[in-house]
């Protein structure tokens, strides 16, 4: 089964891809989808759509996860971040997906063992866990290291 | 030419539809979309998105507008609030809607004069700018105020 990951924001959302066969995961693409910093948020938030809708119809996913946010302490920043997560997990339903979410902590100590890792660690295991895997920048990392936790979850059995 | 007002929230996101020919405006249709508060983050943005999406087919709005956003202190609830409104800017630009935006307190100006408004005398108003209008709520009242004062904005030229 296919698994989508994704770890949303305004400025740089990050999308990972993995496959899933008994208990071997396998890397098939990662990516960031960039908005326009110029253009109004309406438009922003619609390029996310339609790239995560984009990315929805290249790699036709079983499932997908969206990493749960961090509230910063800038309320300015947690609205942003709310609006392109908003987005995120409405292209997702709207294409007929179940969207699971995790928070950053459990998607650590899938990785690593413990919800303390560094984000270099968790670079290193993915590296471990999808050997030959080239990252596109760390909120692709992200995104395959929710996919990862979510393909854990499921379990061994499908 | 018809002009929607927004005022997005997770729970409830009110709307309201006027019409506007030269400097005169009529009310058209308010109304309230609640979401399911036992069912996922994703299905119940998704509802959000199908609802603003129906009203958009139903009333054929030319602007769009949508009150920004109260950043609360509680970092949760405008997080929620930042995904509501993420949602409602995307479903009105995926629509090909021009979308504005315009803070409470300029919304408060173009209706009662003064930033500092409560909310009763904005219903207030709205009663007299909107004679016979049925307001079906709190939020649905702040939607019309936000199409009003796109109106306004707008000018009589048009």
């Amino acid at each position: 089964m296919i698994i989508l990951g994704i770890d949303p924001g305004l400025t740089c959302t990050g999308w990972g891809v993995i496959a899933k066969a008994g208990s071997r995961i396998s890397h098939i693409a990662n990516g960031q989808i960039r908005t326009d910093k110029d253009a109004s948020m309406a438009d922003r938030l619609l390029e996310l759509d339609r790239e995560i809708t984009d990315v929805v119809a290249r790699y036709h996913p079983d499932f997908s996860v969206v990493e749960e946010i961090f509230v910063n302490v800038n309320p300015q920043s947690t609205l942003k971040l709310g609006q392109a997560r908003g987005v995120a997990l409405v292209a997702l339903a709207r294409a007929g997906l179940p969207v699971s979410e995790y928070p950053s902590k459990v998607v650590k100590k899938a990785l690593v063992g413990t919800g303390g890792a560094a984000k270099g660690q968790v670079q290193a295991m993915l590296g471990v866990l999808l050997p030959g895997v080239k990252l596109k920048g760390e909120d692709a990392a992200d995104a395959l290291a929710v996919a990862i936790t979510h393909a854990h979850h499921l379990g061994s059995h499908r």
